[in-house]
């Protein structure tokens, strides 16, 4: 039986039309590997690229991560109530490394981000497509930029430390890295430069009282000393009742408004771009370009807008021609 | 002014009569990008291959990763002292992720490795090659694979948690996690499977009694859940006076022991050769393969002691063929 590869351009006028139910079928268009689905996915792509840089520019894609256990799902269970709350549609990518590991089953995070069968406007894919080493994989990058043109709200979901949110600023327009209180090794990963500085740093069990408020004030002197002072850090408590989601959404929202949105944007396009092309041929083919900086000023001198796959295929045609 | 390559057939017959002198320049011709000395590395692997797998399998290559903060560099001293103690000698490739990114200065982890400038039978590379995201770079595979055959002890070096020794399992003998006491995350990573179950576990900072003690039992309890009561957990302390040191030494001396060495070190080669394949011809040249599961299994019915370039000259064959 030959199932029929789905229409890039069409689902990409249903994506900009905001019609939320087509989010399953451009996930899968853009995990399949044949060539049919790859020529459409393309297609899908450029024709969302306009409303990824246009005047209202979609929706926002927000990165969140950290490691596993600080309540991230619990966390995102009262953010996504939140901005359900206020008519905000939202869809969540949640890469979950441990489906690459035996020890997946333990995780059981997943089960715990409560949300309303019924709800249209809300879709999560749970186990979105990584690569061998936890990383996203090019699916997942192009699977936000799509829905992002659907969904007022796109959360790019990850569990890690120190490689994650790297990966996923280069996609998100915010990126949260999530904590909780007494977690040493991440002011060490910051204060070592391992871990990049997020846009939003948040701290969970705000209830513990006095402990949270202590990881605030030893996260906000660390920053202080890397020289980022204005990077707000925020104490939440996902407990009955919550604490500080209110508070979080205004700052992912006021970091978005901060941002030079489009320029953010162009920058990950090219970044999108030259991963796809990298994972796909390797040091040979970067070499064929002269190597990442000299792809990276390339790709800066490019006309402004143009669109991950017509960038992507601009290097591999610069790598042939070479 | 052109610099002559070095003779890797050369500088591998040094290497077998362990002349560990010339670790330097092993080290940079590997590191080398000219085709010439990616010609010479190829044959300076090759000649030390059968060293690799020989009867006496050369030196043990002990991975050793953990969070920045924990006192690896510390304990690493300890280590190092511990083993010259008994006339081992000792190489150390030290990835520093910080050395890629701005914070880089912060780290300052490096000079806290307490050595003898007059001992010619240990050697430091403090910044061995990483990749861009903090893995192993092929060239410090390489590396550790070729000073086996020379020194007693090769020491791989990385910082990070979760991605980091899953990257050193596939190169060293024996892979030990260092973690300091009250790291939930730790713990957190171990139970969601995120991180891999290391050889051996070593908690830092044993002088501070019951907190040490405490992280030991956690540890042990976690391990015993996951089904893996025999991995072996130490406390240790790199104070004056230190303590647990060479019982550390003991402990990973009988992992090597119990090891099927030259099936590990098979296995090694082989994901060593497939690494390179891929980091070379990204998911283009892994699809002419027919993907990495199919990749894996040819080269499992290769002949048993083919080295890595030789290996990867025959994955890349098979790929143009196809």
């Amino acid at each position: 039986m030959t199932r029929a590869v789905a229409d890039g351009r069409e689902l990409a006028g249903r994506l900009r039309r905001r019609d939320v139910t087509v989010a399953p079928a451009v996930l899968n268009l853009l995990e399949s590997r044949t060539d049919d689905a790859r020529e459409q996915a393309r297609a899908l792509l450029r024709a969302v690229a306009p409303a990824e840089l246009g005047a209202e520019a979609g929706g926002h894609v927000v990165g969140i991560t950290g490691p596993p256990g600080v309540g991230k799902s619990s966390l995102l269970s009262r953010l996504i109530a939140e901005w359900r709350a206020h008519q905000r549609s939202v869809a969540v990518l949640a890469v979950d490394p441990t489906s690459r590991r035996s020890g997946g089953a333990l995780l059981g995070d997943r089960a715990r981000i409560d949300v309303d069968p019924a709800d249209r406007d809300l879709f999560i894919r749970s186990n979105a497509a990584g690569n061998r080493l936890g990383g996203l994989a090019p699916a997942t990058r192009a699977g936000a930029a799509a829905l992002a043109a659907a969904f007022d709200v796109v959360v790019i979901e990850t569990v890690g430390v120190g490689q994650s949110e790297t990966e996923v600023a280069d996609v998100a327009d915010t990126v949260a890295v999530i904590v909780q209180p007494a977690s040493g090794d991440i002011l060490q990963f910051l204060k070592a430069g391992i871990m990049e500085i997020p846009d939003v740093l948040v701290v969970t069990k705000a209830d513990l009282g006095r402990i949270a408020s202590r990881a605030v004030i030893d996260l906000e002197s660390a920053l202080r000393a890397l020289g980022s002072a204005d990077t707000p850090v925020l104490a939440v408590s996902s407990a009955s009742p919550p604490s500080g989601i209110a508070e979080l959404v205004a700052a992912l929202d006021r970091h978005r408004a901060g941002l030079d949105l489009s320029q953010r944007r162009l920058q990950s396009r090219r970044l999108h771009a030259l991963a796809d092309f990298v994972a796909e041929y390797g040091e040979h083919g970067l070499r064929s370009l002269g190597g990442r900086r000299e792809a990276e000023r390339w790709l800066a001198e490019q006309e402004p807008g143009l669109d991950v796959p017509t960038l992507a295929d601009a290097l591999e045609r610069r790598a042939e021609g070479a």
